[in-house]
């Protein structure tokens, strides 16, 4: 406790009411409070930092001026909203971020009323402020009463199709709501795409000074000219600025941009437009990510998301690694085979860092492709690039290529166009939580015609893969690779191709098999050796396919076995299921097989550590080893496991 | 062949390079003749109408000045392909279009070298044309060569998030390619969206009478400032138009609007543009849907989409129907339930007359929501009303609800909000083919925590399901339903609300159970009665729930009989999967249970009537007997059916 800050007026904040009598004055005191307190439970946390640096004093401004938790206050993704959190009843358990049985790391309607709508995919908050707009103007009720809708939203979320439906809808239905745009010129890469450009230009020129300087030298003066009407106020504030058309021609009223770490500008643009908005107003604010703690302005990154941190020296505390993370092996593979194969190039949607893509990208600049946060384009981009002779590797996080799913099917599967899907982060992922979650792609790919679907079950196996689809012009193929480090193995020299839909012995036992797919392997095998010290010794196969799946190899162990247990990082719907679509029309269940499938439960699972996590879902050593003993009608303590 | 137009230069054109040695007078005969011949054709065959004749004229002058296949002309939708299907040596089986065997009523990349990229959903085809031209500069190589990047998108599905990502993408690594607004200011419905204004707008004023008296009265000058300089040409275009800035905004250069009727516009503009371009160019096309053909033009779809017609009166021939389609049954029952309950509120992604929610719409039109195409905002709008306590109706075609998959897990399914899930044209389609299948969402829905998932087999349990989705306030629920005719069962005066999770036996029967998941139903009544025939009596039940199961019910039939057949409309990952995953977790299988779960096959399945297409997929009732019999081991001609 002694490290950390002293916040005497922040110590008084219980509930953004506590702000109302405020003087604003005090509230740039509260603001440089709250920035140090954040920074201080991140410290200790770990998480993302730099997002929520950057809102510090909108955060207390939006307090401030709206009524919360009666105005919905929708912050777009959420990882910005630790400040939030500290102002709204959460400071006590502030440096329980991210772990287990402690805060969300994003925003979270089961863990307060002033999160009215949870975030941590992007872009979903204007969606949301709108359908809050509308059903207040219906006559809906909730609880905390429905009043203003305000959703905060990046300039890299922003870029993504669906805000742009939202705008488009808003401008449209011309409700009344507020989307502040926190511009900070990053998302978490730095920003992509031309709407990028157009906001620079918006900020170039002269105008935005003028209205900074007019702002602070005569702040006092500022409430004046709002008393003439919001027309005259708008245009005096739009008169300062170069344009805002993009937005205008969405239907919205625009003013900006506004220095968004100045709570002189904030607090009466704030002001000006909740008395006097009609229509969807957008107001622009200027910020910068990670302000106002200088190891996080520094870095490449600012901040965006981080280790455990030394305050001081910024320093992060990452326990030291043995086995290399399956990402940068990823990217190191993929990298060295575009160096012989000039085909290869790959596609990803905001990752370059996340997927390992940045490495390539530096050695390949013309192959790797950041289309921004907009997926449902970067995989029929990608399409296209197969259909145009390339060879694409569609880098995704298993959670973020929900968001392509229609094109996976429309664009690539019924066209059955090679292009070659890197699922990254499938499978729990940890402090990320729920949200981020791999648990889908088994199986929403698995039964789409013509695509070939891979799961590594180490990071040699990942080695293997790449090449494995690299070299398959048939069609689609998918590998999918977990979040973290390897277990270490040995590696080789290049990877090899495998041949389709083959999988691969990993130890002859009896009685039992255990066909596993992707990386609970280490589990099964941990599993195993505790199992013979019982004298069971499993047989042990791992599928590599799923589709299409080995059927000779599954026959072979049916054959054998009494039993077969599949278990694989993934929810009901994939690879067990189609293994037991594969028995069933064989008529293997006809006469008796002890058969378990081993899936996600049935349940999102909050976050915690990835091994955590799998704990909770039942997916750990002990619980193979209790579902080997189970269908070996073994006694465990006293009572049949 | 005696009612069939004269076309004597269309009958000339076997190939697009056929229009090169034409005149542009020749040019404007063609568009004609071409007109007459898609009227003539589509007469016969049913199928898009407005689209293509809005595009006539369009589609010759982009095969006279571009030089496909080696260009790559990607059209949008693409049911406006017919005329283009016409040019591109088709012609001799135009009038199989939509037919089994015959030609797709879609681009095709099987079909055709010029259909380099098919689609049929909408919005794909800037992301296309940008793969398409990417490649073509990193040196990618097709059978055809790779040329230019031509995209043909209407204002509608320019209103999709989708297109948005692609031109933001494309304005940042300006590229050069080519896309064509075709502004019609229709998609399906008339248009809505702040878009759509802001196009009208546009044109709303003096400049673009201007721009087309200039371009008719002096044809023959348009050529000579085009010779003094891209730029110079770009900007004379530009200041006899309003302007363009939300292009501009997103990095192309904008020309138009041009008259897209007038080959003396189109073809001047298109062959400038094409010698001077360099980066991303957009063409603002003024069509009208249906054009040139009267009673599509006074249709308030403009011909959208049209069965067999006489061409003379416009009539329809349409054939009689005993019982009320399940789209109709479900605007109706809707539309009566909001009478009842204000809070009741519906959703359709730009779908009014296709989902039947225009009878909604017209009695409360504060309540129906039509968002544009535009999927991912439709759902998380409907999520936040939800949250905002309506009882929303998120209403849309299976295959379109993969638009906004990942919206239905991370805003619906994580919070567990009660949306109501209508989803219309589940299961195979008809004469749209494999890309209109709605064959996934059992599997994608059925394995996110918190939700229930119903089918309904038949209209009357589509009423009941209907009054249970509306009564679950308890997150959220799903409810499917097929395209077409329902199967004439009396109906009830109210939908009575089911219990969650249980369902219902049909018939009881012996040795084996059929457990039907859905409208398959009535094949299985049908292949019933067959089997009474040769002394077979199954038992039958109707699961009603793939989410929750009702697990008593199948314990029961597993307990009482020794095989279990489950059948459903949709891919493996569904129904019999989840069943299949309880048996295994009961431990069923260990003593033997013949189990078999019928579900579509692991292939597209093309164009056909919807019966065919179940026969094709071996769902029909002869497939289903066939597989009792199986079970039981009975001999069926003279082997083991």
């Amino acid at each position: 406790m002694s490290d950390r800050p002293k916040t005497p007026l922040l110590d008084t904040i219980h509930a953004p009411a506590d702000l109302k009598r405020l003087s604003d004055a005090q509230l740039r005191q509260v603001a440089d409070e709250l920035r140090a307190e954040t920074i201080s439970a991140v410290s200790e946390t770990g998480g993302h930092l730099g997002a929520g640096l950057g809102v510090v004093e909108l955060t207390v401004a939006l307090h401030s001026v709206f009524d919360t938790p009666r105005d919905k206050l929708i912050w777009d993704v959420s990882h910005q909203s630790y400040p939030h959190k500290i102002l709204t009843g959460r400071r006590d358990r502030i440096r329980t971020l991210r772990q287990k049985g402690g805060l969300s790391g994003f925003t979270k309607r089961s863990e307060s009323p002033y999160d009215p709508f949870g975030a941590a995919h992007s872009s979903t908050s204007i969606s949301a402020a709108l359908g809050f707009a509308v059903a207040r103007d219906l006559g809906g009720s909730v609880e905390t009463g429905l009043g203003e809708a305000i959703a905060v939203i990046g300039d890299g979320a922003m870029s993504a199709g669906m805000a742009f439906e939202a705008m488009n809808n808003a401008g449209h239905l011309n409700k009344r709501l507020f989307v502040i745009l926190n511009d900070n010129e990053m998302s978490i890469a730095p920003p992509v795409g031309a709407l990028s450009s157009y906001l620079s230009r918006l900020y170039a020129g002269e105008p935005f000074q003028e209205f900074k300087a007019a702002a602070k030298g005569a702040v006092s003066l500022l409430p004046e000219p709002f008393r003439e009407g919001a027309r005259r106020a708008k245009d005096m504030l739009k008169g300062m600025a170069v344009g805002g058309t993009l937005f205008e021609a969405l239907g919205f009223s625009y003013i900006g941009p506004i220095d968004g770490h100045d709570l002189d500008q904030l607090l009466p643009v704030l002001r000006t437009v909740r008395a006097r908005a009609t229509g969807p107003m957008l107001i622009h604010v200027l910020t910068k990510k990670g302000k106002g703690y200088a190891p996080a302005e520094r870095a490449d990154d600012k901040g965006h998301a981080t280790a455990k941190f030394d305050v001081v020296t910024g320093e992060q505390r990452k326990a030291p690694s043995n086995a290399p993370s399956y990402t940068s092996v990823f990217g190191r593979t993929l990298t060295a085979m575009a160096a012989e194969d000039p085909r290869i190039c790959a596609v990803t949607a905001a990752m370059p860092g996340g997927t390992g893509l940045d490495l390539m990208a530096e050695r390949y600049p013309s192959r790797v492709f950041d289309v921004g946060i907009a997926e449902q384009h970067g995989v029929t981009f990608s399409a296209a690039l197969a259909a145009g002779g390339m060879r694409p590797f569609c880098t995704m996080y298993s959670t973020f290529l929900q968001r392509g799913y229609d094109q996976v099917v429309h664009d690539v599967a019924i066209q059955r166009l090679p292009v070659r899907f890197a699922i990254d982060r499938a499978g729990l992922v940890g402090a990320d939580g729920a949200t981020h979650a791999g648990s889908y792609d088994i199986a929403y790919l698995s039964n789409l015609p013509g695509f070939v679907v891979m799961a590594a079950a180490d990071e040699a196996e990942l080695t293997h893969m790449i090449a494995t689809a690299a070299a398959h012009d048939d069609g689609p193929i998918a590998f999918r690779y977990p979040r973290g480090e390897g277990v270490g193995v040995t590696m080789p020299e290049r990877g090899e191709v495998l041949e389709i839909g083959k999988g691969r012995m990993i130890r002859e036992g009896s009685r039992v098999a255990i066909l596993s797919y992707g990386t609970r392997l280490g589990e099964v095998m941990k599993a195993c050796e505790a199992l013979e010290a019982r004298g069971v010794s499993p047989t042990v196969a791992d599928a590599r396919f799923a589709k299409p799946l080995d059927r000779d190899l599954i026959l072979r162990l049916v054959a054998g076995h009494e039993a077969l247990i599949t278990i694989e990082e993934g929810a009901v719907g994939g690879f067990g299921s189609h293994v037991a679509q594969l028995l069933a029309g064989e008529g293997v269940f006809d006469h008796g097989l002890k058969f378990r499938s081993m899936v996600l439960p049935d349940i999102f699972i909050d976050q915690a550590s990835p091994a955590d996590m799998y704990d909770v879902a039942g997916l750990s050593a002990a619980d193979i080893e209790a579902k080997v003993l189970e269908v070996m009608g073994v006694e465990v303590m006293g009572k049949r496991a």
